[in-house]
């Protein structure tokens, strides 16, 4: 595929890593870049992840093919409001928040007749790292993409995102926003979640310093998350709400489940519910899937 | 140092990396190894970890120099029992056990006279894997040891310990057992609880193989600790079950109020509390450190 004009809101992790694989796979002329940020935005420039920049949305995607909002998720249904005007019949819009239904329906509101060429997107991929300089044009190959179209989602716009996204080499697959969003407040918003509380409830010991001193390479991996953007995930936790209140509600239930274990001190409960889990994640997750 | 004959009863990833350290050191002269599985403990002769084998604690530790008891927790004692009449009155005896309060206690009154010969220790270093063929020799490398001796332990088998953690590489230092026992259930012990319980309640949910499918690195390395040995570790939650509940109730007041937070929708609670836990782990465990 050709893009003659990409825009990118939000030259972060994951839009500095879109506009790098694309480059490379040559499959864009030319890249602008809007971020609100002065420094990531020069800097993004400096480093020819982007050919263009500009610190106005409207300016930005006035004559793209397709622009990628990569911000925060507060941020989206502003930037859709400020492009909706300017925007060409042809332009394609996405999106990679992690959480979509507000985000389907932010749009429609946002983007009026341009609605049906807004492709709802999110690329599973990521890291602990923020801006421009976390960016690497392998961040998706062989990760998913997950995109969720609706009824009026226009057929052409759609396949566009989709040959975008492989083109990264991005496996892409639609499902609906419900059950995305289900789906990542399971994997994704809920860990999270707990990591941070891990972390914080840690730091609020004494002589926490200490404690995280005697930490391990589990500790290390099981909080690395919680070394996310806390921005970024304040907005994900408040935009899928409900999905992630549903799972810490399941969550909470085996968490009681397992405290009751040990209060009895009952080993074989406590081996059973450990077990169960171990076999569940060398099924779906063992070095060779 | 140089070892004339060390016997490692439980031939797995701590032991059998122990064993290999100190060959490749050059600091042990002959290792038996002693363990209940057959299949384990011949691959560990066949692969060379250890020299000999035994599946008879008593005999395995007759003529040792220093006897390591790598076992899980719930063996311990009856080993200790059982060697105790065989070693002889030079023999120093250690562990690895993740949990250390109960280990000194069953020592003391499993050992009896030989008990100042016992050095209570814990190599914080691991995977999730299990067994000989996990096991390799620079596990200790730059790693912690922690020994939990107490007033009566004899200076002199201290340490010999010392110098042969020492000699694996990893950095040894002494605590008492009871602040040891609280660190870890904070650092270790409670995060493998929440990732048993996240895979678990996970794996409980409809489809739980396609949200699985869904996960992305994020997820991968938070619930690593769950793939492990479920028998070890319920060992070790029932071993440290008084410091665990403390940290579960520390750690329960943290997850009310993100779940506060969330029910509430208030974002800027949710970011302070996030941003808290990112600014600790960044603080803690920058990849420098």
């Amino acid at each position: 595929m050709m893009i003659d004009r990409l825009c990118v809101i939000g030259v972060g992790l994951i839009g500095g890593s879109l506009a790098r694989a694309l480059r490379e796979a040559g499959a864009v002329r030319s890249i602008v870049g809007c971020g609100r940020g002065a420094a990531n935005l020069e800097r993004a420039a400096e480093i020819g992840v982007i050919d263009e920049h500009s610190f106005e949305p409207a300016r930005a995607a006035a004559e793209a093919d397709i622009v990628v909002v990569a911000t925060t998720l507060g941020a989206t249904r502003d930037i859709l409001e400020t492009i909706a005007p300017v925007v060409g019949p042809d332009t394609v819009i996405s999106d990679v928040g992690s959480a979509k239904c507000r985000v389907v329906e932010a749009a429609r509101n946002a983007l009026g007749g341009a609605f049906p060429r807004f492709v709802p997107g999110h690329p599973i991929a990521g890291t602990e790292r923020s801006g421009v300089d976390a960016s690497f044009s392998t961040l998706f190959t062989d990760r998913r993409v997950v995109l969720t179209p609706v009824p009026e989602t226009d057929h052409d716009a759609h396949a566009k995102i989709v040959r975008m996204w492989e083109t990264t080499g991005a496996v892409v697959s639609d499902m609906s926003a419900e059950h995305h969003d289900d789906v990542l407040a399971a994997t994704s918003h809920l860990p999270h979640l707990l990591a941070y509380a891990l972390v914080d409830c840690l730091a609020r010991m004494d002589e926490s310093e200490k404690i995280f001193d005697f930490a391990a390479g589990g500790f290390r991996d099981f909080t690395r998350i919680a070394a996310s953007s806390p921005d970024m995930w304040s907005d994900i936790a408040i935009d899928n709400r409900d999905a992630l209140i549903t799972m810490l509600e399941r969550y909470s239930a085996v968490y009681a489940e397992l405290r009751d274990a040990l209060e009895a001190s009952d080993r074989d409960r406590l081996r059973t519910i450990f077990g169960r889990a171990k076999a569940a994640r060398d099924r779906a997750l063992s070095p060779g899937k």
